[in-house]
């Protein structure tokens, strides 16, 4: 299945600013993008990055990703492709490109399924949607506010049957400091990879975990 | 399978504070323990209830639960049933009370599997250990501090088989204000009901979605 991947490659995961600077907020949202494309690869799947500037990923991946560049909006720029009028072929899948913990496994249960004129929907914390798999014709994404509730709702107003992947590595798509403790507990790749080599290691608090990076 | 389900009766969901009274906490960490309880039964398991304090279920569930009385430390408490001295049979399943969404589905991906002196660990958010499913005769739990990382390295020095299990809904503990959105956005049972009665609703913020209880 094709899957398309939004890469915001301009100024990416600004919530990370109190931790990383702008060169390591790339770096590292660069090493998310390879995880994920490099799960749903694993996952027997083909990958199209649309990104908001150009990036070459020759260095990041052996297999050759093809690379669109798109500065719409992130839902004009999925839904451009969903378009029945640009001869969209279907099931297509979305997934978004911060998602540390994804593996091939975890795709699998995003991607893989039946047939069907169905909406498969992976939430994110906080009402997110961090994938996608669109196989009904008529149905059109939103990622702006509540958009898990919201794409279960353009779903069922099309006629779609919904599937809905409770998944924890998909769940966490990773936007501020305190995602950073997932990636160095469950991350099994290179944006795991490369926050212990910026030194990033885990915190034990009241509660739940932090991270800290001692100089 | 039998499923320990430590709770506390006496002072639950302090960190919740700031959003709900004494009272409110008690009969939210009982709705969401009525959850639980529906979910391991529903999934076709044997709940019993290890509290710091009497709590009848009676009016709450359709099945009559065991309630055992232990005011010892969580991990004391879970570890006395696990102790080969007492007789325990193996696999026993212990889940936490706070998962307000879990549901039989999700409750089976724990408690499911393959035979085999084995460990199975649910993760929760921020290093914490939601259920365990314990086949092998020497595990023993702490759920003391980064409680997930220790249960495998526990599980792995044993010999034990180690298989963790990528869900949402049981990686989804509810603790803090925030997690309340995850409630009101994904709870299927009496939790959730319970903070619709009590008012509270979605509040679409910058970034993820929060709670808001408007008078």
């Amino acid at each position: 299945m094709r899957v398309l991947v939004p890469f915001e490659a301009t100024r990416p995961k600004t919530r990370l600013e109190p931790v990383l600077d702008a060169a390591e907020r790339t770096d590292f949202a660069r090493a998310m993008l390879r995880d994920v494309l490099g799960a749903v690869l694993d996952a027997g799947h083909e990958p199209d990055v649309i990104a908001t500037a150009p990036v070459s990923l020759a260095a990041d991946l052996d297999a050759d990703v093809p690379v669109a560049v798109d500065d719409r909006p992130l839902s004009a720029a999925v839904n451009a492709r969903l378009d029945a009028d640009a001869g969209a072929e279907r099931p297509v899948g979305v997934v978004v490109a911060d998602l540390a913990l994804a593996t091939a496994a975890s795709a699998r249960r995003l991607l893989d399924g039946d047939g069907g004129p169905r909406v498969v929907v992976a939430p994110g914390r906080g009402g997110g949607t961090n994938g996608l798999v669109v196989a009904h014709p008529d149905f059109r994404v939103d990622f702006h506010g509540i958009s898990y509730r919201d794409h279960l709702a353009a779903a069922r107003s099309v006629g779609a049957d919904v599937r809905v992947v409770d998944s924890m590595r998909l769940s966490t798509d990773v936007d501020e400091p305190g995602d950073l403790a997932e990636v160095l507990l469950h991350g099994e790749g290179a944006a795991a990879a490369w926050l212990r080599a910026a030194g990033f290691e885990l915190e034990e608090r009241d509660g739940r975990v932090g991270v800290r990076r001692p100089d």
